[in-house]
Order: structure tokens, then sequence, then C-alpha cells
């Protein structure tokens, strides 16, 4: 995601997201999604309803498609762990934008000749032109790109990583997690809306107050919900119990970025979350799980959102710190009993293409 | 201190602290210091020299003189605590300008209509003006002024604690520490010129470089120094061992702005200093030793940094954190041996005009 906008802070005014997106779908079935109703307007993102007005009904198909996702940002990061873990690489390739984005588009600048080596663009903003010469709204990822055309079919992010778990089914390895269990699921939607409003968002509408007043609401929402976590994770190994689903994975990419860059930038700083013993223990178990720490690119996650807000980093320096060492120490948390797959398994190792840069986090 | 500036960030540069001062000094025997030769340079004051060339001795008398010092600034913190642990506060009155200032002075805005009870000023620039009309240089605090004439006598910050503990002895009070005591004052010099170059210096070299490889070099020293304390501190309870001295005063002023402004502001951000044990027990002991942590303004201190530095905090929004509870937690160096007074006494409570405002510091 990320907006592009010259400032990001609005004075006077509390942040609001842009959350209108190109909301097709890639599915199993096209002509029986297109028979399901239409799905209420959600930020979550929605189970059993159809196509959205306007949208339309993608298949699925191994190698059609390119997960456009910038390590940087967390909510590409969540398609990117969700992929990995379900074992979507072979079926889903991966592209991956650099850290800093000008005020139009995310761009392929780390990539050799700075350029996608499967789209051959240089600019996401291309694709998202490929598909809608005159698209007026922001160039975002996560997006979804049809190979052939070059087009982009989706950046509905809260959908994307619904889709991938169920309608992708026949792609997913042997031991793939089900992050959506029908167990879980009546407790899980409220839980993803709370983390979604208050923390996804939340740190956001602490980093981009456009007023004192608008800046502590935002910080005192933000910590009423991590005092809520760092309770419930006391006792739940993972936010619904004893395996990994669907809302672990939307928490882990907010908590990922919380002391690199949401303390300070954001000046979301009653704690790091270092200091909170239960959220640190549970995101450091997350974070040595396969799929999950080995997606995050620690430096450019701070390039990203240091060199990119410049209305409140002018300088664009980028701090060296903070300290990761923590992330590899042990978490502690078997005493909870459950473990992160259930029955299932982990995923093997990261494809070669698709490895965190060297020297980008401290496990690699 | 304090510089004026538009901006303290210049582009490209590493920064550079203007070091001009008042240098007057207020001593027992004027005529036996102007006799004195002249003292060579320093950052950190001299003892046992005269005046520099052009400054005047001014004589040692109760009443007659005020200390303006900003509850906000380091450097005006320090002369508070040493007038604290002396005993001064009734020869020497104290004058507290608000935690933001404009481009041109420190103003009494915090004082009942904007005016400092005793000066009769609304902005510290006029007793700047009292003494010199054309004064060229930044307003800085603390400044000494002549409570009669309304003139600022010196703003030399590196003497004035100097000249407190050795030229004020008259009015210490009894059980007064000696903050410069003879036996360990050849060990204490390189430390205190460490402390300042590295640490009361170095925080600001972070926060206003004006590149990227500035401030990497500056974060890169800074811990130098951050590691060098921790490790001498786990086996000396204070800085030169058994019993509080100049050098602490010097050290502290910087520590206990660290979490609240340093980390975040000045991107000082490796780790918080409660994540440095020995550091942060070191810190804690002091703080909550009469005479240092009850000067102290965490309110005023976070406006100040984050209200005045609008180059690289445009919105002007002061972060509501960190917690600042463990403050007082216990500090356990009794283990180390010695006392903060040695065979003196700690100061008594803070008379109620000097008092730090109501809910701006855990202890009060």
């Amino acid at each position: 995601m990320t907006e592009f906008a010259a400032s990001y802070v609005n004075a006077g005014e509390s942040f609001e997201r842009d959350t209108n997106y190109i909301e097709d779908r890639i599915v199993q079935d096209p002509v029986a999604v297109r028979a399901l109703p239409a799905p209420p307007e959600s930020k979550i993102g929605t189970l059993g309803f159809g196509l959205s007005a306007g949208a339309q009904a993608w298949p699925v198909e191994s190698g059609r498609y390119r997960l456009v996702a910038a390590p940087a940002c967390p909510w590409a990061n969540r398609t990117v762990i969700v992929r990995r873990l379900l074992g979507l690489e072979e079926a889903i390739s991966l592209g991956r934008p650099g850290p800093i984005h000008d005020a139009r588009s995310w761009t392929f600048d780390v990539d050799p000749g700075g350029v996608d080596p499967v789209l051959g663009t240089e600019r996401l903003q291309q694709n998202y032109f490929k598909r809608f010469p005159d698209y007026p709204r922001g160039i975002t990822v996560p997006a979804i790109v049809d190979i052939k055309t070059g087009g982009v079919v989706t950046n509905n992010y809260p959908q994307i990583t619904l889709d991938l778990s169920t309608e992708w089914r026949e792609f997913h390895r042997e031991g793939a997690p089900d992050l959506l269990p029908k167990e879980h699921l009546d407790e899980m939607w409220p839980i993803i809306t709370r983390v979604f409003t208050e923390l996804n968002n939340g740190v956001y509408r602490c980093g981009f107050a456009g007023s004192q007043d608008a800046y502590d609401a935002a910080y005192a929402r933000l910590w009423e919900a991590m005092d809520w976590l760092e309770e419930r994770l006391a006792t739940h190994r993972f936010l619904l119990g004893p395996v990994i689903t669907e809302a672990d994975v939307r928490l882990f990419t907010t908590l990922v970025r919380f002391d690199p860059v949401y303390h300070g930038h954001f000046k979301t700083n009653r704690n790091k979350l270092t200091e909170m013993p239960h959220l640190w223990a549970y995101a450091r178990e997350l974070f040595q799980t396969p799929g999950f720490g080995d997606t995050v690119d620690f430096v450019q996650i701070k390039q990203h959102y240091y060199g990119t807000h410049l209305d409140i980093n002018p300088t664009g320096i980028v701090p060296a710190g903070p300290d990761l060492a923590g992330w590899l120490e042990p978490h502690g948390r078997e005493r909870l009993g459950g473990s992160p797959f259930g029955d299932g398994s982990a995923p093997g190792p990261v494809p070669a293409v698709d490895r965190v840069l060297a020297g980008h986090s401290p496990l690699v």
C-alpha cells in the first residue's frame, strides 16, 4: 500500500486512509463467483461473497500472475508471508520494488537494470496504466499483475490473502496450514478488524496526525490495543490459540516494524515492542517461524519510511538503530501449548530468487 | 544553551556548536583572580586560572545574582543541580524560561504575566541587551544576571558550575558535597572531556547531522562512548568511584533526556537507556538522589526539543511517550559501595518557588 502524496500530514486533521482499490479477484471458479452476492464494503476482506460492483473474476492459473510486493510495505508483507506459508512460490512469482518511491510510483530500482525481470517495467505505475490508462489513484503494493498483458488485476490487499487461502488450494504445498480455520472464524473477524483499525492503521494515525490533539487521541487508541494484545498473548500462544492463522500474519507485519520505524518515526513511543514481554516473545516466535521472519527486510523497511515521508523526516536520514539481535533469542512460548503449524509442517527454505538481501536481517 | 537558528541542520555538514560566550566570572576575590594567568581555551571549564581576554571579575555576593536556567535545557540543568547540591538556593535565585523559544530568545512565558518576577523582563534577550546593546550571538541559558542592572554577567556554562563549587564556598550548605575532590581531579578531566564531546554534544551531532554519512559517524562515536560508560559503571558506583562529582552532574543531564528526546528525535536509537543495565541503574540512582531528579521537568524537556527544532520535526507534535515510571524503581547500586554524598548529606526539600510543576515528572 502507501498513499502517494506530497505530504502525508494534513494540518489540523486526523489521518484517513484512501480505501478505493481495484477489487477484481482471482478465483477457482469465475462463473460461480460471479453468481454470488456482492460483498459488503469491507476493510478486512470477506469470505463467501462474490464480486464488488464493476469488478471482474479471473481464473486461478499457475504461472499466470506476478505478485508485486515491496519488502518495505507492511500490507504487501502480508501477501508474501501467506504465499510462503501456503507454498505458492512456484504458482505465483514475486516482484519486489525498492524501498523509496517518488510521488508517483513504486519502482523496480533494486532489480538489475532497474527493471522487473519478468514484467519488464521500471515503474509499477506502468502496470497500472496497462490496465487503466488513466488510473487516478495511488500506485500501491501489493498488486497482482497478469504477466501476459502486464496489467494489474487487483491491489485489494485485504482480499488477496483470503483468496490465496481459499481459491488457490489446488496449488498449496503439502502440510500447508489452514490460516482460516472454520472453528475459529467467528472469533477471528472481530480480532482482525480491531488489529486493522487500531494497530495496522493505528500506527499511521499516530505518525500522520495533523495536530497534537489528533496525535494524542491516536496514541491512546493504539496503546489501549497494545495492552489488550499483551494481555491476550499472555495466555494464547497465537491470536486464536494453538495454531497460526490469518490474524497472526496481519498482526506480525505491524509488530516487526514497531521498533525500527513506528516507535520513533511515528512517535508510538510509550514502550518499545521489546518492553512488552508477551507481545515481544510472540513476535519473536513468529519471526523465527519459517514464512514470517524470512520475508522481513529491516534495511528496506527503514529506508522506506524514513526516506519517503519527508514531511515528517525532512532530512531523509535513516536511523542506524535499533539493535535487532534480540529477534533471534529464545521465545519460550512452547509452555503455552500448540505449535505454529498444528498437524501440518513448516515451509522449506526460501527460493533463492525471493531471498532477503544479505545483511538486511539478523537471519541472513 | 541552544543555538538560535532558522535551521539546526545544515545539509551536507556535521553539526558544530558555537562556543563563543560571555566569559566573565563571579569570584570570591576579583583582585586576586585578575592577577592569575588567562585560561587556555576550554570547553569544559578550568580551575586555577584567571580571566579570558576582555572578561571581567564580579564579586560573590548573596542575593545579587539570578541564575536563568530553562528546565528544558541540559546545559542549564547542570547549574540547577549544582546549585541544589551545594545549597545555594538562597544565595542565588532561579529564573526559569519556558520550553519553547522563538528564533531570537528564550522567554519567561511560563511565569505569571509572562514576566520574570525578579528581573521584570519578558525575554532573556532583554537582559543580554542590557549588558551588550548589540549582542550578536545566541541568547543562551544558563545565564547569570546581575539583578540590579538586569545585565547578563556570564553565560559560560562550562565554567559556571566550577565557580559555584570553588568561589561560592562561604555560602555552601552544611554537608554540601565536594564535587571537585582533589584526589580525583586528574582522572576527572579526561572523563568530563569525553562526556562532553561524545555524549553531551554527541547527541546533538546525531540529531543535527546534515548528511547520512555525518549521522552514521556521529552514531558510531556516540555508541562507542555509551559502551565505555556501561562498562565503567558496572564496577564504579559513580563515574569517579564512591561519591558523586561534577562529572556525574554532566553525564546525568544527557542521560535523563536520552529516552524522552534523543532516542527518537535525534535518532540515537541503538538502544534505549533502559536497555543499558548499568547506565540505567546509575541514572536511576542519581534521579532518586535529592538535587538531581527533583530538577528534571520531563514535560518541558519534550516540549522544548520537539517544539523548537522544527526543521527535524516540522509538525511540532510532541510524543506522549515514553513511560517514565521506571525512574522510581530500585537501582540496587548500594552493592558497589560508597554513597552519593560520602561524609556529607543530601540537600533538603526543593524550595517551593523552584519546584518542578506538578505532573511534569514521576517525582511530583
